[in-house]
């Protein structure tokens, strides 16, 4: 089967020889390798910002909080992907990524109350565009016609695009005169979430992947992110002569980001392939547009989720169209133009309603809001 | 099987149709898992005294190579559990657990060498408790009529009392002159212990549990943690104004230590709203109770195990009687009363014994017994 | 079956009866429990060096991204363990360690594209040893008749020999006179790492055990470390009537270096006495082996890596002698003797080729290559 969208799989496993108990336990050590991505892995990757450390794991704590009962919940009122109690839980954990993927735009000029209603806001969106895209919600597209296994599409460009609306007006003039700093300490600990996301990303592409073809997803997703790594490293002392840290610690991923899409259907020299362009296009996107960008557009994307989800999101999602056999074209490009439209138009709409909880004083800091933060 | 007690489950599993070698592969991923929890969850929970993270970390791992050979050396005699390796390590792993909250009463105020001494005292102690509460020992309690499942009355409540017999006698009057610093890289690293014991803990609590109601359970654990993670920071809020990390860090876990008890049987909701209660619980206690607790006991609590682990896993052994089926009532008191008592007496008796040793220098910090500390 | 050699057991496995896509799984979770070792355990570990944590960190992903693809690849073309793709990746993962091993002994005086060039030049040589050793190549040993199942030969001791004969040419006056500074941060930092290290030990060495010789092989791999590491306390307080942080760091972990050979096949009470007797030894080394070497060798081992894998490495090989039933003499000591000639060999060949990209300006520093370093 070379078309094996997120959704169809759940039905697709259920038939196989392996004894629920056996599938369910398989599931259940990738949606705790899942866990270790959301609260260690993204939460650490955001404490790069030197004053804002207990503020972005607090957060992190919040926004996965908020999103997996939601998530939980709706879905047991409209269920989608049928009832099995682990499939659910890491479906609710792809929206978790996908929102903290969101936050990492806008942080540090919220405050914790609005993260809380970031996530209210961000889970019944991201299940419409879910619902639409991979279910056939709508009609627009086929159930089960768009590829997008572990999600480049639907996880990383959706809550990157998200977060940009989100960001449109969660940004002030004042934040654009204030540095974002980061030290040794803070880039140390932003690497442990670098590595805990790289380490157990073959998991989240595999989490839901037939059991026969589990062994090929995740060594296309490790050579995908070898590929990004060792690019991002080139493309980062190309560039800018020395190596940038946040290069290292964000482009790395990008591989993981774009072979989401195709991780178990691409040959393992194609995912060496998409894991070098996604190094190569997120490290550029670090290093050159993202400045550009945040003049174009007037704002400031705290964690640079365009050049890590955004752009990589949306390359493995094209990438699909050659690599994918059985694929139809159209169905994919109108799974990817969905998700933009709502992912943009969402975002915006969240960004408005933020605002009346108020607005930050001191962005990227912890002092305004927690005891004890001038050590 | 609405009772399903830590004791009889691997009886049960045995009898389940998967093979050995399955059941067992299973079982050591959760033993791992909570591997982690011991040294990387409560070792770094820990780090959050500022100049005392060498100590920490060096304690900890002390503590858990000194309990768990000797609790598969006792085992070994005295086969309570079985023969499988697995479920005999997972054993030890509970009681590592437990000693490691105790260690957090009197963190600080111990030489290394008290730490090692602790261990050989308490692992005794712990095993009659369980023996008497779980497996019928001297006939008091049937075996297996507590609903105990993930601990929150043999492990943590037992873990928190005696670490309270502890401190009544390696808490000096000095001590309570001193203040226990901690800085923004040192709460950073308590995040990072706290979110590793939070994203393993229904691994924790299922480790024990039969195949069949894992999906159920884990479930169960997850919610009840975003519930209290919740909870914790809007009482945080709503008591301190501000935020307290050391909440976030500590009582945002108090949902895992209560749902113990009950986490193979309470329905969903009902894990919400145990989590909800403990992490308000948990919460109070460390902002209001402690304080009072401290100066009317005479003693300091390091890291507050008794609003972390004490008032919650009390709580949630008592919330198994309404919850769980067929339980009888007079069983469940009778276990919680017995592990108050023997958890108290033999503390105290061990804080009694531990002085031997002398006493720490300076307390809460490395330089006392570390080369090269003052860095 | 006494004798368990690494490359015996994918075929016996295979043969067992349990459905390929169940073992296929359990040893995908071993395949992302080494990784956690490879990156954050490896990684943390070598952040003790207080200025140059991003690089350490940057040269770790490095390694990694460029051994593993290159182990796969070679592999391909001559498939020495079979075609499965997870065990095929887990060689790939030992290859990696034993890499990081290398880099260890030269960490903080080479370039980051001397770390790449390290493992290209790491891995064919790594593969060859394999080969002579494991699988019969050259018709030296016959295939299978060295004991090393969890890799004290031919992964840890080769590593640190071959690290050996790169820092012979990689080690000038000046860092002779250049302290290795560590400070509590990053001493946090490493015990992070070897933490992560101890905790996956066990799926290291079983990762390729067949699943009924899993638990009693995981329950020695725990023994042993727990032996270690108290015994590495014992003896750093004796030696230094302080404790050494680096000692608690390093040496705690030769216990599962040691047992690697004799993981499935020694007893309980073996593995305790094995951990007991690597920890003692690796401390010694540590505490007062090392400065020796350095004089005698001319060669700074900025890790200490024939401390910690090298010397315990050697000792668990030669463990296996008395403890593996069946096990002929000759191979073994020819194993241990063809891995030090060629580890020490091609190790010198390869550090002679690195200094063609040049040397680092300042040793044990990020400032020389990172952007904003000086924070």
């Amino acid at each position: 089967m070379a078309l094996l969208p997120l959704l169809s799989v759940a039905g697709d496993i259920t038939g196989s020889a392996l004894p629920m108990a056996v599938v369910d336990d398989q599931r259940y050590n990738r949606a705790i390798h899942i866990m270790v991505m959301l609260l260690i892995g993204f939460g650490f990757l955001m404490v790069f910002v030197r004053k804002y450390g207990r503020s972005a794991l607090t957060a992190t704590f919040m926004l996965v909080s908020t999103s997996l009962p939601l998530y939980l919940l709706i879905n047991r009122i409209n269920p989608g992907h049928g009832t099995d109690e682990i499939d659910r839980l890491i479906y609710a954990e792809f929206c978790a990524a996908s929102l903290l993927i969101t936050a990492g735009a806008v942080l540090g000029r919220l405050k914790m109350q609005q993260y809380i209603l970031l996530g209210l806001l961000f889970v019944p969106f991201y299940m419409f565009n879910e619902w639409m895209v991979l279910q056939g919600g709508l009609g627009l597209i086929p159930s089960g016609a768009v590829a997008d296994t572990g999600g480049s599409i639907v996880i990383h460009a959706f809550g990157a695009i998200f977060g940009l609306g989100v960001a449109l007006t969660m940004t002030t003039k004042q934040d654009f005169e204030k540095t974002i700093e980061s030290d040794s300490t803070s880039d140390r600990y932003s690497m442990l979430g670098s590595m805990a996301l790289w380490i157990f990303w073959p998991s989240f592409c595999a989490a839901l992947v037939p059991p026969d073809k589990m062994p090929h997803t995740v060594v296309n997703v490790i050579l995908a992110l070898c590929a990004s790594t060792l690019t991002t490293y080139l493309t980062s002392v190309s560039i800018r002569k020395r190596i940038s840290i946040a290069d290292i610690a964000n482009a790395a991923l990008a591989g993981g980001v774009a072979i989401g899409s195709t991780c178990d259907s691409a040959s393992h020299t194609m995912a060496v392939v998409i894991g070098m362009m996604a190094g190569g296009l997120s490290t550029i996107g670090f290093s050159i547009i993202q400045a550009k960008q945040q003049r174009f557009m007037k704002i400031i994307d705290t964690c640079g989720v365009t050049n890590l989800h955004g752009l990589p999101g949306l390359m493995g999602g094209l990438a699909a169209m050659p690599v994918v056999r059985g694929l139809h074209m159209e169905n994919q490009l109108m799974g990817i133009l969905i998700t933009i439209v709502v992912a943009f138009l969402t975002g915006l709409v969240s960004g408005k309603i933020l605002p009346f909880l108020g607005r930050k004083v001191e962005s990227y800091e912890d002092v305004d809001e927690f005891v004890d933060a001038e050590n």
